[in-house]
């Protein structure tokens, strides 16, 4: 059944034309119960527009839905990437097997394979890894899904770092990034990972040529420094060319892959294989969470509901994503693909347009330097803006300093707490531009610790978010056609730069008449 | 007269009721039409739903909103920060006359006297530099506006900077963010700036806490190595305590203060004086320009009309800023800023809560990785996300490689012209999956090379665009009262904290509740 024609869309939709009132039933009963708590993390969503009976109808909205049997589905390796009726990819979404290396939970026969095929590369990674201990740097080429959640998840562990250790990523096709990266490099100590599933990828096949040449302008073997993370088979398989080949796999997208060996490598390289498999432990936590048919205890399906609450109903068209943490500076982007390219859809999973919006704007910074900038438009501006916003209880590099009375810690959860309530309450004044309208809805996960355990279970717990609206709308959240028609308008382009040195017959008035306003 | 209530609007209303289809007009005469050259910028427009009729409403908006009359007033100095009947800051906003230092074109009193002494603290910095040049690395402690603008402006320019230089930016109260950044340094050759206009900012006061405490711990002296930028007479203005004082205004808003000494001194130190002078030679010919009654010459008006169109009469929520340059992928963040807290208002000059839009939702990241990412949302999702690119001809490193007979640059101009045209004239097709809709409004800002001179320009040009929107709108994008509740709930839930050690006796309920749940 269609989204927008089950009963609970009536219902919720009914129950949207007057939402509570924040500014009045905020309380501290609220803050206690209007709290999930599993593996240690807490989601208060008190400050959310929600009542007992929105929660209700949004959980019979799961249920009618089959929120649940297609989470089970996923993680079991069915065909969850396709739409019926047309081609489609047509495969499994198996990135809860990359992580299924501890207790093989699941015992179907796809994912039990994809999760042997995974245990592989962790154990072939275990023998590479010594070979790559005499580099200082690794450079990660790569673009999308093989660098912003691998990049994001880099950084968001620097006190786990190794001493003297360091990552960087080259995505862009911009020769200014790879000049800008490789500028100050001593390459006799650099690593480069090549990432890319196809092994051609316009863009990650141009910089991997681009760096191939500095190697060989300094004298340094390109095959001793090389690593490919590639499909078995693609044209990067090619084990003359590097020091040691990494598989993926086509059921595991490219913005779900920072599991598998498109971010095991980087991650290891940098903290150690012992605290990468912790980061997997994390996340194969939240892959068993997410199949927990309490709604007040599955993490990801309560947050995803919370969020079509306020993309359906109360009709907000984008998310702004908080984490106080600077450890977490790259974590928005990271979400904002996985979130954007997943549900940035607009037709279901039978072909059909859909009536309701799907997937909404993501984006954020770290608060608390939020604050001072873009919250401005969330306290006084005329949309809406729900925020989710991330904390931990401690600093993960445990320094810290008494100023006035409180450790830049508290300072930063009083702010983090501050924000959520204001945003909540707003404030009445005589002056119109002191006036704080309120109801502004937000919700806060906060964990203990961001530790190598803590960062898997939040990435998965976003993934399964992103997942489960999927699911409730019913639309393909695997798939990414909508990348492909700039592909096909750029390789156009490209040839009109290249008439200017080979004999391209072909023209493309349109890319013509603004090349010559810019030569 | 209010906005909604000009005869434009009633006319634009009437317009957007059916804006061209881009599909069928985007042709290459209108790409040599819809495009606005000045200052070796190049404004391509083709690709916005609007027509001659909708431009010419759009000139007469402009009109009738006296846009250029007050943009003129606020070059002159006049109070254009306020609110009328209300206690407002109730001062002007002149940025401009941070870089109206080489000709003296205002000779009103006010922005002259500004303009006299910005160039006193330039005459400044040329004595202080050689003081900072046994320095490698500066560290740049401030929040919100001493921060973002800065950081973004200094990571554009990285070809330009002085080999061994490096600037680094610490403006969260997150411990991390200090640990991780002071982690590697060696303070002996590290300087710190501290920017704070009142000197009582509580983020940067704790971090320069913090810093000092590490510098003492290293037994280097805090007051040879820290500089201070502040207002005159601050808590911070001793002499004392720092190597040297800057001064900056109340009459520079720090969202618009990066061409004053808060981005002067750290700018200066990475590419020189002469190109930090060039920098404001470039935003000073956009002031000019701002001033230009022709709507196609004068691009910041026409973008701010262009702006205003999409916001207040196709209604779109958000706009996305995207960079095909890797040079710039902090100036999103930067804009967002700039502009969300410069227009993100409710209320209009008089004190009236509006009845349309103001700012929009600011968000981006660089082409082509977004291509890769988000795009797919911009293509095929049900919130249509007008986009400003950004690109330049010219690469800034020069150095690039021919993979497959084209350029990377000719590769990174070809994806952007390429994502323009797609957005704008979309595709069809049989496959559902495989249509795309078109009609994805977006112009290009397109520079010859990315240079100190050029980056002025383009920032000044956002900050007029900006200013421009407000003007039309009649709001004040000078102020950020929405931004003061957060602060004063984030002082309580302090004395939560502080009570656990001091004898605090108020209690805050809710901020107990959620304490209660975290400790």
């Amino acid at each position: 059944m269609a989204f927008s024609n089950t009963s609970s869309y009536l219902k919720l939709q009914k129950l949207a034309e007057a939402p509570v009132d924040l500014k009045t039933v905020l309380t501290p009963e609220r803050v206690h119960s209007y709290l999930a708590k599993s593996l240690g993390l807490k989601l208060f969503y008190g400050t959310e527009r929600v009542s007992d009976e929105v929660l209700h109808a949004l959980f019979d909205l799961a249920k009618e839905s089959q929120a649940l049997e297609k989470m089970t589905a996923m993680q079991a390796g069915e065909k969850v990437n396709s739409i019926h009726g047309y081609p489609s990819e047509n495969r499994p979404a198996l990135h809860t097997a990359m992580r299924d290396v501890f207790d093989k939970t699941h015992e179907q026969p796809e994912a039990k394979k994809a999760a042997d095929l995974a245990r592989q590369e962790i154990e072939k990674l275990k023998k590479v890894l010594p070979k790559l201990d005499h580099f200082t740097t690794l450079v990660q080429i790569g673009i999308g899904g093989s660098s912003l959640g691998p990049e994001a998840i880099c950084d968001s562990l620097g006190a786990y770092h190794r001493s003297g250790k360091k990552v960087y990523f080259v995505s862009n096709v911009d020769p200014d990034e790879l000049s800008a990266i490789f500028k100050d490099l001593d390459l006799s100590k650099t690593g480069v990972i090549v990432v890319s599933k196809s092994g051609s990828t316009l863009e990650t096949l141009t910089n991997e040529t681009f760096a191939r040449s500095l190697f060989l302008k300094a004298n340094v073997k390109p095959e001793k420094h090389f690593i490919a993370v590639t499909q078995k088979g693609s044209p990067m398989d090619s084990p003359a060319r590097y020091l040691a080949s990494f598989y993926m796999w086509d059921y595991v997208g490219g913005r779900y892959s920072v599991t598998s060996m498109v971010g095991g490598v980087a991650l290891s390289f940098l903290i150690g294989v012992d605290r990468f498999l912790e980061f997997l432990k994390g996340a194969h936590e939240m892959d068993l969470l997410a199949l927990n048919p309490d709604p007040r205890k599955n993490l990801p399906l309560l947050s995803a509901l919370l969020g079509i609450w306020n993309r359906n109903f109360l009709n907000y068209p984008t998310v702004a994503i908080i984490p106080y943490s600077y450890a977490l500076r790259r974590f928005p982007a990271h979400l904002q693909q996985l979130d954007m390219e997943s549900n940035g859809k607009r037709i279901d999973k039978l072909g059909k347009s859909v009536d309701f919006d799907t997937g909404p704007i993501i984006w954020g910074e770290p608060g608390t330097n939020g604050q001072h900038s873009f919250f401005q438009l969330i306290h006084q501006g005329t949309t809406p803006v729900p925020l989710e916003i991330l904390g931990f209880k401690e600093s993960q590099y445990g320094q810290d300093i008494d100023v006035e009375s409180t450790f830049c810690q508290e300072k930063l959860l009083s702010n983090l707490l501050a924000q959520s309530i204001a945003l909540a309450q707003g404030e009445r004044s005589d002056n119109p531009n002191k006036y704080f309208p309120g109801n502004r809805p937000n919700r806060i996960l906060l964990a203990e610790h961001l530790d190598p355990k803590t960062m898997g279970q939040i990435l998965a717990y976003y993934e399964h978010k992103v997942a489960f609206q999927g699911f409730i709308w019913n639309i393909n959240s695997f798939d990414q056609e909508g990348v492909q028609l700039g592909k096909v308008l750029a390789l156009k382009m490209m040839r009109q730069f290249a008439k200017k040195r080979t004999s391209v017959s072909e023209s493309y008035l349109l890319g013509e008449a603004y090349l010559k306003e810019i030569f």
